[in-house]
């Protein structure tokens, strides 16, 4: 790697090498060190890319907590972790920070095996609680009593299952653990759901404020009723303050006291409060009210979607660089979302789900033009499933959309209230394959594999534009059952997209190219990659056939018969795991109709993939152009030394 | 079938073949409708077995449902649907109901195949309120504003996430939706978490009933104060029954109208307040409190797990018959139940996790022995995954025992909280394979296909209880990451189980027989099925050799080396799934080394498998011991023509 760019640090921060230099500092010093790590974030990331938003939001939460707790030693959980930051700049990690999130650099989310400080990977959401639990009970077990356990979560990320799971085990076990809600309103999309509506009210009721004094004087007065009345009216006193927030408290319902709501970005504050509740045991919630963006002004005004992770910008002027733009083919997510609105227009039973990713899949088209048809369920993957199947009960005809790596949350869901009874959801799995930057949590490694093995599950991948909005066309037609569409993230290969819709039957490949010496068979996207690699072999003069499956379940088994009758060599390529995928499900062919063909898989192999470009770790899986022109030459060398021998 | 036998019906109930019948009785005819529904249950159940304490609970509740609603056009779904055996009695499937669970008779869940009544099949929890809602919307967006719809959900069904999701997203969506909390403070274990304490509050706060009468008076001399003063009274007698309920509303906190406790075994008063909720609009839940085993004084006395599923029993006595007992080799979970206490003592690290499965599972011995590390989650796969990962990060060894099919519930937290960390966790799942007569939705199908694509994962299986025994020690050795140890539901197959502890080396498999003509390969229970055809092999003087590989993951490649350069035929057996599996590894094996042999896998097809016993579904799936001399035997004959030809 080439010498990491210096960035200037402020007088405190440059001389703040782990947290330990920190809590040399006094308190009222803590606000600058916030500035500080601030300026350093927007300096960086407005050069280098990544999350920012969300970093920026607990700045001061960050200073503070690693301020008044004896990290490492006690464990500090980050929910998601795109908001750790200032965490890594603060935890011995400031100088590599400008490699965040580049191939062999930082990571983007903390990450065990980078930091001591980094207690517990993160990258999907809403883990924090559990994790930071487990730790709590087993430092009690193991006798560190004094081992504080602090999870940081966002409003966001509370609505999902886990999140309350974890809320309600612990409400239970009296473990000495600290919940900090990071309340912005935002998961990236803005939050939803009735838990958010009622932080809203608690952290903004006049009503409260307005009420309360009139109601003391009246308490007053009943106080003289005499010491019974006066007992009552302390619990009262307490009943009209829940009441008037919100009628109620949700965490204290599940036996967590409550503090807060607290101002987030007053890092001397957050420091005493955090003080006073290490002496406070059992499981606790600290509210506390932050803004995304804060601090740095274009991102305080401007859309807090657009600046959960802008990608390079001015500093100065808040002005996103936009990649010049010569004509270039779409987004798969864009043809997604532009072709589930002309579907819906036709189709009056369709309707759109997605789990808190409604801009991530470009759902937000459809929820702007057909809002009562469009359904954001929060960051709930479980429940998104089953609602679809609900839904398809009533004979609705939902696309659900969830990113590969995220429908792992709703697999059982997949099996249990959809395929079993084969209602006729579709599943869009935006993000299938190595995602590039983001890392292992986020990469679509699996979803081949444990979809195939469901019965009346429908699995196909489109190789472009033209396919994917015939797929989705498809999918909508009549009893097709549960159907699952795969793609990858980034842009497909067509510049005329706006194809006319076309049926494919299900379970029906396609010939690219013919050929005569090899046979490729490719799922999805990765297809280009041999259609890049035919160059080569065309100067070659090599025949290479090359057939875009479309389906790994059902397969084309007429048209593998023809294939597996005509080749000695196979090879094929998917970008998902070879344990179980697309490459397996055609040896499973091969074993059952008993061929003895020699097949070469390409994929990602058994091994987590980290982060770096999606060319990068293509590349590394071995399943990129050059890859299979390697492949192709090897399979060539080993036949003529074969024929020789 | 044979004739199904006839049970007496009672006088009300011999007249309703369907709900429109019981909409004609006069409303206080509903407590004898209930009591005859009740005996009705009894005397099936104690003779043919099935479920028993949940549905004697809600036969007043169900009678009640289907007397006020206007099902199937009102859509009435049962979480888990155990205790839906009352709702089949009364719609339309009372003759048949002696058949339940039995091999093409009823099913022992709700399924929409086999009823309109059941809207939405189910058989694991917490799934209803999703369900439910998608129907309210879509009923909304289908202009059928008078529909309603009804879950029915049990307190320990709400501890899992995608309630939690489904009432957040509920709250927030005004839709036309009834959620009944069953409340008997029980899943099949115990109920557990803080919402469980929450409710058993409210339902049994005599603070409320006591404070209330004094705090009334005291508010009547308030309102003197002028009418402000009564609007604040007002407020404050809402503010005094929400904290003294326990200090405040978990349900109203997500927008949802809390109604209730009522008495669930009043059917009159309870159709009363179902006739008053349809009037009412958007979210609402009512609390019903109602007893498991209601009506059957052996059930009501005795112990709620035992009378879950209680067997066969005498009805007169309520002695449940136990099957004779000839000396006969131990269930393989009270082999784990066993083994995980030896191991435990001398390995302080080791706890135990269940998600409200302790007694399924034979964990509810160490939660005796060693309660303070021993972990009962409540219904929350999720939850106690992660969880585990949090305690691993601490040096704890978690032993975390999930059946297979609700593996399915965690498969994120798996794949990104435990096998991406390589944290040492070991996943005993229980219940893989066929299991019998709870059908489609338990056997443990999936779980090999979906482990085995995971990176840094262990997936192993057992052919017997020493097996057993070995891989547990095995697994807790240092610096084994994830590990899974999978086993079937019911008996193993030693009668001298308790064997001293051996390590088995990761991915090493053994030879059980030699042979020459074909070689099977087995994973796990199965292996015993070969053993068993092996009898007839030797009669026939076949010389078939037996590999038990014991991992499917990684494989023992040594060992397979040997065997594909001496056989020709290999045929491989599991309890699991074709697509993806045991088996496919092993073709992905071959595929990878260039080997050219017919292989015959043998497994669970790509069909939905519904109930019958265990032995009929493996002899349906073609994978008992004469599926495996029919298969081998196949194979001799096709050699044979071959070499003929």
């Amino acid at each position: 790697m080439t010498q990491i760019k210096k960035y200037p640090q402020g007088p405190l921060l440059s001389k703040i090498n782990s947290p330990a230099d920190l809590r040399k500092l006094k308190k009222n010093q803590l606000s600058q060190v916030s500035d500080e790590v601030r300026k350093y974030i927007v300096d960086v990331v407005s050069e280098k890319g990544g999350h920012f938003g969300a970093s920026l939001g607990v700045v001061e939460l960050t200073v503070a907590l690693h301020y008044v707790f004896n990290t490492p030693y006690d464990q500090l959980v980050w929910d998601v972790g795109h908001q750790a930051y200032g965490h890594k700049i603060l935890t011995g990690r400031k100088n590599q920070f400008p490699t965040n999130r580049i191939k062999g650099g930082l990571s983007g989310f903390p990450k065990r095996s980078e930091s001591v400080y980094d207690t517990f990977g993160v990258g999907h959401s809403s883990t924090s609680i559990s994790a930071a639990l487990g730790m709590a009970v087993a430092s009690e077990r193991n006798g560190e009593k004094d081992k504080q356990h602090i999870a940081v979560i966002g409003d966001g990320s509370m609505t999902a299952g886990i999140a309350f799971e974890a809320l309600n085990h612990a409400g239970a076990e009296h473990s000495n653990l600290l919940v900090i809600l990071n309340d912005n309103c935002m998961s990236i999309d803005p939050a939803v759901g009735a838990l958010k509506e009622y932080l809203t009210d608690i952290s903004t009721s006049k009503t409260y404020n307005k009420a309360r004094n009139k109601i003391w004087k009246i308490l007053g007065k009943v106080s003289r009723f005499g010491p019974n009345a006066q007992a009552i009216a302390r619990k009262v006193e307490g009943a009209v303050k829940t009441t008037l927030l919100g009628e109620s408290n949700y965490f204290e319902s599940l036996n967590f006291r409550y503090f807060g709501p607290i101002d987030g970005h007053d890092a001397k504050h957050v420091a005493e409060v955090l003080k006073d509740l290490k002496s406070i045991p059992g499981p606790k919630i600290l509210h506390c009210l932050t803004q995304k963006g804060k601090g740095y002004s274009p991102a305080e005004k401007g859309d807090t979607t657009t600046w959960h992770a802008p990608g390079v910008f001015n500093k100065e002027t808040g002005e996103i660089t936009k990649t010049k733009k010569k004509q270039s083919p779409p987004k798969y997510q864009d043809v997604f979302g532009e072709t589930i609105i002309e579907l819906a227009k036709e189709n009056e039973n369709i309707v759109g789900v997605s789990p808190a990713m409604l801009t991530g899949s470009s759902l937000n088209k459809m929820m702007e033009q057909m809002p009562t048809r469009t359904f954001d369920v929060g960051i709930a993957e479980q429940h998104a499933v089953t609602f679809s199947a609900g839904m398809a009960t009533q004979g609705k005809i939902p696309f659900c959309n969830i990113y590969s790596s995220f429908m792992q949350r709703a697999y059982d869901q997949v099996i249990h209230d959809v395929a079993l009874q084969n209602l006729n959801v579709v599943f869009c799995l935006d993000r299938g394959g190595v995602v590039g930057a983001d890392g292992a949590t986020h990469h679509g490694v699996y979803d081949i594999a444990f979809f195939r093995c469901i019965p009346n599950m429908t699995v196909s991948s489109p190789m472009n534009e033209e396919e994917l909005r015939n797929l989705m066309y498809t999918a909508q037609l009549p009893n097709k059952g549960p159907f699952s569409i795969r793609y990858p993230r980034g842009k497909g290969v067509m510049l005329d997209w706006e194809t006319l819709f076309k049926e494919i039957k299900v379970g029906k490949g396609r010939e690219v190219k013919k050929g005569n010496d090899i046979a490729i068979l490719s799922l999805g996207h990765p297809g280009n990659f041999v259609v890049k690699a035919q160059e080569q072999f065309e100067k070659e003069g090599l025949s290479i056939a090359h057939y875009d499956m479309r389906f790994a379940k059902p397969l084309d088994e007429v048209l593998l018969h023809k294939i597996f009758a005509k080749f000695d060599n196979i090879i094929t390529i998917e970008d998902g795991c070879l344990q179980g995928g697309f490459g397996s499900a055609i040896l499973e062919f091969m074993s059952n109709n008993n061929y003895k063909l020699s097949v070469k898989r390409l994929g990602i192999p058994d091994q987590f993939v980290h982060h770096g470009t999606q060319e990068e770790l293509q590349k590394d899986c071995f399943y990129d152009s050059e890859s299979i022109i390697k492949t192709v030459h090897e399979i060539l060398a080993e036949n003529s030394v074969s024929q020789v021998s």
